[in-house]
């Protein structure tokens, strides 16, 4: 995969679970550099309509054709409402590559989805979104886990680390961040 | 006034006009470079609010004691509901720039007041926020117009003409109108 520094990337993430209806912003951008766009969708909190509404926000968006990769903030939005990365990247023809900042505790996601129903259909999504990797950016305070679909693990460590220029998240991901929570909340966090 | 390549400045739009609580969006960006916060308000439609839920929003917010500049686009949010951007430099402390694309057809604007109640405070309140200016930044397409206020026009064409770095429009304006018409609309509308 070549990797310009100007490569259009949505990085996608939801806001706080204020509202059975969740919030979920999508931020374009150029590479790290800078915002192109903003797209958004509401997904149902601990519901399974994540991936059809994610799939459906990107691909209905006008920057669908210049997209070359999608970012999640981890494979569970509104809850429990888990992504199907596998299937994102079918719907979207997109790669799609899920960060988080620690390695998920998967027994204790399974024991917290037990009293969701489709617990079991949700855990195997989450399993099914590929094996954990890790990569460390230029960043101090810890390395990020990562898995990807569409794309070798090595293109998606380069894709993190091209895209982590103001901390070790990528800066989709930031960005999305900051707008979900400040427009739920009033006022952005900082952490994704 | 020193201007900084990374001096903190909010811009401040408004989304477009689907509810009678109109979604308003403050972009935090060091200069032209990057999304430092992203905090909201709402106003009422036509209502006479917007100077002080402007107000609120800013001195509310964790990045107050960091913003050195105030950009607006232009000094009527939420359709008539005009900021009194000498009353907003006051409540804030901080300067005031209101940045359009064009030239405010006064007359115009006067007879389409006429239809809301205190017309004539409100006309007042537009004439307030200061003489018209206009600056070419760096990019082809016309120049912009500002009123200032708690700065001299030199400094604030500077301020204008540092972070306008995608486009004529400065980046924390064209940041906040992206994301209030992406959150509004589903997706965002490129023209401040």
């Amino acid at each position: 995969m070549h990797i310009k520094p100007e490569l259009r990337v949505i990085g996608i993430d939801d806001g706080p679970l204020v509202d059975r209806q969740v919030l979920v912003v999508g931020a374009v951008m150029r590479g790290g550099a800078w915002l192109d766009g903003v797209v958004r969708a509401y997904v149902e909190k601990d519901g399974l309509d994540a991936t059809q509404r994610i799939s459906a926000m990107i691909n209905g968006s006008k920057h669908a054709g210049q997209l070359r990769a999608i970012m999640l903030n981890g494979v569970t939005f509104g809850g429990f409402n888990v992504v199907d990365l596998a299937a994102l990247r079918e719907e979207t023809g997109l790669p799609a590559i899920a960060v988080v900042r620690k390695p998920p505790d998967l027994e204790r996601m399974r024991l917290a989805l037990a009293n969701l129903p489709d617990s079991g259909r949700r855990y195997e999504t989450i399993l099914r979104a590929g094996p954990l990797s890790v990569v460390q950016t230029e960043w101090r305070g810890g390395p990020v886990y990562y898995q990807c679909q569409g794309l070798g693990k090595e293109d998606a460590a380069r894709l993190i680390c091209e895209t982590a220029v103001h901390s070790r998240i990528p800066e989709p991901l930031r960005v999305a961040h900051l707008i979900a929570t400040g427009i739920v909340l009033g006022e952005s966090s900082r952490r994704a």
